[in-house]
């Protein structure tokens, strides 16, 4: 038992080299076992088992730093430093995150969470560490998915004009690669990470450097080299920008890891490891369906099945379904998405109508700008995204889609409050970002119903429009209330008079709750339902105003921008001076934790606004 | 006198081509004297005129579509659409626009304006083209600078999968890229672009698709191909996403560029063209100074030199030299611009401390996540950048600056109207954006003394602050108050009673004149200088309620997420309810056009808000 052995950062390196493949298993069942109950990220983890061991022999931590993009893949980090206990808490509430916080140890060297930003970041302390005259290694690890997001070739582009010495791990899992791995390019590989191969380099460059006939032989030596190289191996595209290129090399090979890792050490200038691992290793059932155990609730160990299988249909369900049924109706509808086909529900739209389905890559960015041209050009694209990394797109969501007034439907998935990822992921500032957009219409649903009917007005819609859902099961309560969708128009639930409930989107559920809860504390309410974030209904509110005495909203957006702000700002407009109270998000990042246990802890539940209410009366 | 001959799109091709190059040279003269009499981008478009021209000959308009990256080199497209005319109103309120606008012109595909958006726009028409069955060319044109920002990236990486029809015209006008435009590339050129080379690419190719002995061999050409072209040309980085790179050609011989286009259209899938060419060519003063003549006032064409120099400093310039003293002071300071050293002022800083100050390409992206790193490694950075450009870089600050509270100064540029940019260039989203992110801190200086202290307390606070001031002459006035910075604290200005005038940076300068209205017509008025927007004083708030019956709110951005609604929510929260005035821009977008009579248009005077003041009172 090795892994017993493990209690702080560099314990590993107190383990004979002999004894690393059976730490690593240790580790992969170590992983599995906390992961099958606590739910987690587990595919990501199991193929970076080996390349993290390989960091923490090869560096010394906390001097030297390790950047993990995405983050999620952090795992082995984190019992390597000292985090094991954390796995039985993982990703709950005042538990350990699933991704590298520097709060929870000093070995996280920057937070992240959201893709290709760990190459920037390390770059940046890249340059901090050379003006401090230090000399410690900065190592970003980053996967090939990030590596199409645009800010990691930003990055790239920017390390090769500083030239300082800065390592990026390719950490690459896609199976179209690994046809590049064969004997020549292992040979090749050896070859080039060897002592001799950096020496002779370094050494014909310095003794031609200085000279105008220097310089035209190292170019020259540069154009032969890399025609060589593009023979058989895929670096072109680094050397090209500047960056040394070493491998590829098997990410699962602890002592080839180890070797190229001092080999970057020694080179100068920015270099580029291109290791190769299989998501899922060593693990069946995540080798066999990776997608299904990227990010997967609590499993059995022995099947790989789901404990607790869904059977509510969740609102990327309802969502899927209905736009596979408007493609139908319309053969003008196309859907976008930036490599999440399988959590925004787009999977089953491109198995029906594979040309009209985009997967553009990590590319947000891309994805809305593409989306306006497919407008422009006469389409009505559907661009399915989270909203946490809608916020990537804001310049384009303002400057492509909505100065040009584009019919680009947006569908803002895991809005509001996430759970278990936590910071990075919560999506809630969906609301302030767009409504402060001109031309922008923002709209969401009280329950699945009305999201089938608000995703089929949004398709007729002939403007920019979000459709804002919540993360998990579709609420299938308030079935009876189906007043057909009006732009801007909002939706009486219950119409009494003393408190007004105007509540948005998942806040309706909550608001029944709120009700009762008045109800039997002998008071009168009414709900509201908004269904228009952007724009309000100013009649409505003008006939909630003249009927009660107090107006409450309710809302999952941070409060600078949202709901609350837009009815406070138009009753102020329209002479309305009511007792006003803004049920909202604080402003502050928010935790991981189950969405209830989060809400509760916020005052957005039940019982939690109850009670503001009640303050608010007295 | 060939010009005159052009009158409406398509009028080029009546021009005999022994003739092009004095169209040229008419288009070259009328682009020299109309832009030295109402200012406007010269460099870029003196170097497009016969790129413009030769996709104007080769192209069927408006059936076919050119997307204009940027967009500001547009002017002899809009000179060869019938738009002559304009250039004598060319940035003026309700004049022509200095970008594409589909408003204008049927001819003017998409509307650009920021920078890198036009291969992600131009790749979603050729997909709608594409499914509508259609067969016209789609052409976008983005230069060097515009192709380091990672969105192009994206797009380039997208077109490569979806291989469809689609023409990258890369316009390079980097000297460093000169080079490599020897006799041996251009004798390649030649071949790779004329119709044997095609025909044999294409024959080989259907010949051999289908077995897997023939793709083996294919992936054996292309290797060949590949090796011997990274000999002589730059295009591996292209074929490497596969991409068919045609280049490099001259972007000023118009027959090449003719040629060049049509073997384009005749190439399956993506291809990229490379033109070089020359920025401000023709001109002599804008060839030896392009960032001079990149935008320029009016100028006497016979020497170049400004016909109205400024004499008063500008924000930018006062930023600039405070910047500087303080990096005497703080060797911990860092400066970050992407791709902005002199429009946002940091040249100074860059001579001065060359270690120190990064210009990162145009990739706001990364430049804010590599400010973070910086940060996150012990530095102080300063990112030094326009309000409208910012916007690209939201989720960065949210997630990589603000979450990990790391203090980095953003000092926001060109904040509020810009004038004759127009639309995509306005900076009225900035209150919105950055005051919904946690941990956020905002100012805004009333004059030049206050941009210094404002500065330098930024540079001095632990955690993230915006600095946000306007384009254009610093404002001199109300030296004498001068009351130290202090975090959320406002500064009263006239402290008297009924009506109290809650102003924000430039708005303060505006509420002087606004006063001095009020107290013509009879009224009492205090001036309270806001300097943060967040926090906002919310004291000096309670004391404005307590003292006035009626609160105005003042300030240069939309009301959605503004200084406005914050004050309305701390007053109803705080349980004050005098009459409210939020004084703002409207929700939508701003044309070009000088701000004084911009703001005169939008109400934003000192007599419309006056004239909204009495009708609040009445």
């Amino acid at each position: 038992m090795y892994l017993e052995k493990i209690e702080n950062v560099n314990d590993i390196k107190k383990i004979e080299p002999e004894h690393y493949q059976e730490l690593a298993q240790e580790i992969r069942q170590f992983l599995i076992d906390k992961i099958s109950v606590t739910g987690g990220h587990l595919g990501s983890n199991l193929g970076a088992v080996e390349l993290t061991m390989a960091l923490h022999l090869a560096l010394d931590l906390p001097e030297d730093k390790i950047i993990w993009d995405v983050g999620h893949q952090s795992y082995t980090h984190k019992i390597l430093t000292g985090r094991k206990e954390g796995f039985d808490t993982l990703r709950q509430f005042h538990g350990m995150s699933g991704f590298p916080k520097h709060r929870e140890s000093c070995c996280d060297a920057f937070d992240t969470g959201h893709s290709s930003t760990s190459i920037s970041a390390g770059l940046g302390l890249v340059m901090a560490r050379d003006l401090q005259g230090k000399e410690n290694t900065i190592v970003s690890v980053i996967g090939d998915g990030s590596l199409t997001g645009g800010m990691a070739y930003e990055a790239l582009n920017n390390a090769s004009k500083l030239e300082s010495n800065f390592i990026v791990i390719l950490n690459d899992n896609n199976m179209s690669i690994s046809e590049n791995v064969g004997g020549v390019s292992k040979y090749l590989n050896n070859i080039r990470t060897a002592d001799s191969y950096l020496d002779l380099k370094e050494g014909i460059y310095n003794a031609l450097l200085g000279s105008d006939t220097g310089n035209h032989v190292i170019k020259g030596i540069r154009r032969l080299k890399s025609s060589l190289k593009t023979l058989v191996i895929p670096g072109m595209f680094f050397e090209d920008m500047g960056i040394t290129y070493l491998g590829p090399v098997d990410g699962h090979d602890i002592q080839a890891m180890i070797h190229v890792i001092h080999a970057a050490q020694r080179v100068e200038g920015p270099v580029l490891i291109h290791a190769i691992t299989k998501k899922g290793k060593g693990y069946g059932p995540a080798e066999r369906h990776p997608a299904r155990f990227h990010g997967t609730d609590p499993f059995d160990p022995a099947t790989g099945k789901l404990l607790h299988p869904k059977t509510e249909p969740g609102y990327t369900d309802v969502f899927s379904r209905t736009l596979c049924a408007l493609g139908e109706e319309r053969k003008d509808l196309v859907a976008i998405t930036a490599a999440m086909p399988d959590g925004t529900g787009l999977k089953r739209f491109g198995n029906l109508y594979p040309d009209r389905c985009f997967d553009v890559g990590i590319a947000e960015e891309h994805a809305v700008t593409f989306a306006a041209g497919l407008a422009a050009g006469g389409l009505k694209p559907v661009v399915a995204v989270y909203s946490s990394f809608l916020q990537r797109a804001y310049d384009q969501i303002i400057h492509d889609v909505c100065l040009q007034n584009l019919p680009v439907v947006f569908a803002v998935d895991r809005a509001g409050l996430v759970g278990s990822d936590g910071e990075t992921h919560q999506g809630i500032f969906d609301f302030t970002y767009l409504s402060g957009i001109p031309n922008m219409h923002i709209c969401a649903p009280k329950n699945r119903w009305e999201l089938q009917e608000m995703l089929r007005f949004a398709v007729d819609f002939d403007g920019p429009i979000a459709l804002r859902y919540p993360r998990g099961t579709a609420y299938g309560g308030l079935a009876e209330f189906r007043q057909p969708i009006a732009l801007g128009k909002a939706e009486w639930i219950y119409h009494e008079t003393e408190i007004a409930l105007l509540a948005v989107g998942s806040m309706v559920k909550e608001a029944e709750k709120v009700r009762e809860l008045l109800i039997a504390a002998g008071h009168r309410a009414s709900i509201l339902n908004a269904r228009f974030v952007k724009p309000i209904d100013e009649e409505a509110l003008a006939e909630a105003c003249r009927e009660h005495t107090l107006i409450v909203t309710m809302e999952e957006n941070v409060a600078c921008g949202g709901y609350g702000e837009k009815v406070l700002e138009s009753m102020n407009r329209q002479g309305f001076h009511n007792r006003f109270l803004q049920i909202c998000l604080p402003d502050a990042y928010i935790e991981h934790g189950n969405e209830e246990i989060l809400k509760k802890e916020l005052g957005l539940d039940a019982e939690g606004v109850f009670q503001r209410i009640l303050e608010a009366l007295a």
